[in-house]
């Protein structure tokens, strides 16, 4: 099943629902599932399965009259998981031998939905893109054991963890402020269960702008196991349903080329996973509605 | 006013109130301000001001007959401030002259109520204190000018940012899993309106662990004012009513003692500000159901 989080573009509404099996249309589920009225309560109340009688009825929304919206609204915790795929840790020149991942923490505002713009902002020149894989988890766990990981993983979605790489490095230790800019990343387009998905070691993840490939992987390469995550991070905090981890992602952001390439306005940023369809976002600049807004002075 | 959270030890039902001017008792406000059923709801729906009118109700409840809890139940966003108060730049030997602060995020479910035990979990025997003046945002706003950041702040409260001291260090980056232990660190016991407090750089804190001072200074010395934090904070994301900074933490946490002095089961720990009260929290070992708790092999 693949879920998506839509507005009606004919009538304004929000929704969630079910993508047809041809693919060309959304049967909603909010009319449909009572006490579910968004995606997030749907993951949140472990009810994912009573959505598949309704996958054959016929689509209520064309996919061409409906808005993507960030696919879950509000999830209470989202971790992201740094330099992880083969090679970034040569990219960071990291030779301290660190054996467990680097964690950092996105808020679902620093997100937007497929096909929505990413938003750049006037403070930096440097928005960077990093396509990657998203799980979201359906099952509640504390110290769940690496062999049952996969299963609290409700489905996986892509995400592009977009970063303003320059305020990343504003302070000597954490990099939230980068990751934090509202609307720079992106989550969807749909949330694909795992009854549709092999071993997580055979997705083979890429990453274009404008066309041009710039990150291509599979997490057969990554330090840090999807499965391993679920482990390691249920291991100090409460995993819930609903509950987001961005996976790592592959080298090849704009920082990593000499001189960097940044993204600018009109640029558009595909992730691929082939099971996981397209994440396809382009880049605007911020309407400042005449204000000048200028970075904070440095204390 | 003085906002708390509570569970009622007689009736076993949760709440949200007012303390009486007189200190003795709780003017409950779940059932007299419709549409706010905890004091999150009331605070993000920008309410606070209403509860005025029943200030000088007679107590529904004594302070001795209830259970105070986590003072807000789920924040959206909890900021936290690293390495800030005069002096701590120098106990982690930072000369990277960084000239922006170090921002980290917590879960709400990595702090308790006043009151609660603090969790140390068998992963670790690093469990640590820091005393924190804790912000919450009463007012949205984004891109807010430091003249205008004290009117976006609700209230102040008091907070034990508890750390687990080796997991701060499981990778080169980000701190999240040293900060992030299930109920770990505490929030409350009261939220207290600004009308009630002068000038944040006249407030004087200090952390007692068993009756010893540990931790004592002022905001006078931060190098990232409180002011400062939320003009900072609100550059890149969109403070909401509800949210909550942890405004950093003075030197004298244990980690700091050579040897390091961590918490063990049944210490004491209170941190106070005169105008705040005080946060008061006992430790204990987590139990574990004849389980035995293992920390991740590395990877």
């Amino acid at each position: 099943m693949r879920f998506v989080s839509f507005t009606s573009l004919i009538t304004g509404k929000c929704g969630y629902g079910l993508i047809t099996t041809d693919g060309s249309g959304i049967v909603e589920l909010g009319s449909r599932i009572v006490g579910a009225t968004d995606l997030g309560q749907l993951v949140g109340q472990m009810r994912l399965e009573e959505a598949r009688q309704f996958a054959k009825e016929p689509a209520d929304h064309l996919l061409a009259d409906v808005r993507y919206e960030r696919l879950l609204p509000w999830p209470q915790k989202i971790f992201c998981i740094g330099v992880n795929y083969g090679g970034r840790s040569d990219e960071y020149a990291d030779t301290s031998d660190a054996a467990y991942p680097s964690v950092f923490v996105r808020f679902p505002d620093s997100f937007t939905g497929h096909d929505q713009p990413l938003i750049r902002p006037p403070e930096s020149l440097q928005l960077d893109y990093e396509g990657e894989i998203v799980a979201v988890i359906g099952k509640p766990g504390r110290r769940i054991p690496l062999s049952a990981a996969r299963s609290h993983i409700a489905g996986l979605s892509l995400g592009n963890e977009g970063t303003i790489r320059d305020w990343v490095r504003h302070a000597k230790f954490n990099v939230t402020q980068g990751k934090n800019w509202d609307s720079t990343g992106a989550m969807g387009p749909s949330l694909v269960t795992l009854d549709e998905i092999g071993p997580f070691n055979d997705l083979q993840i890429s990453t274009h702008i404008n066309g041009e490939l710039r990150q291509q992987d599979s997490p057969a390469t990554m330090k840090y196991s999807i499965e391993y995550q679920v482990h390691y991070l249920s291991t100090f905090t409460q995993l819930r349903p609903g509950d987001v981890i961005f996976t790592g992602t592959p080298t090849g952001a704009g920082a990593r080329f000499d001189p960097p390439i940044w993204l600018a306005q009109g640029d558009e940023i595909e992730v691929s996973v082939p099971e996981l369809g397209t994440l396809r976002n382009t880049v605007i600049d911020e309407i400042n509605d005449g204000d000048v807004y200028v970075s904070p002075e440095p204390q």
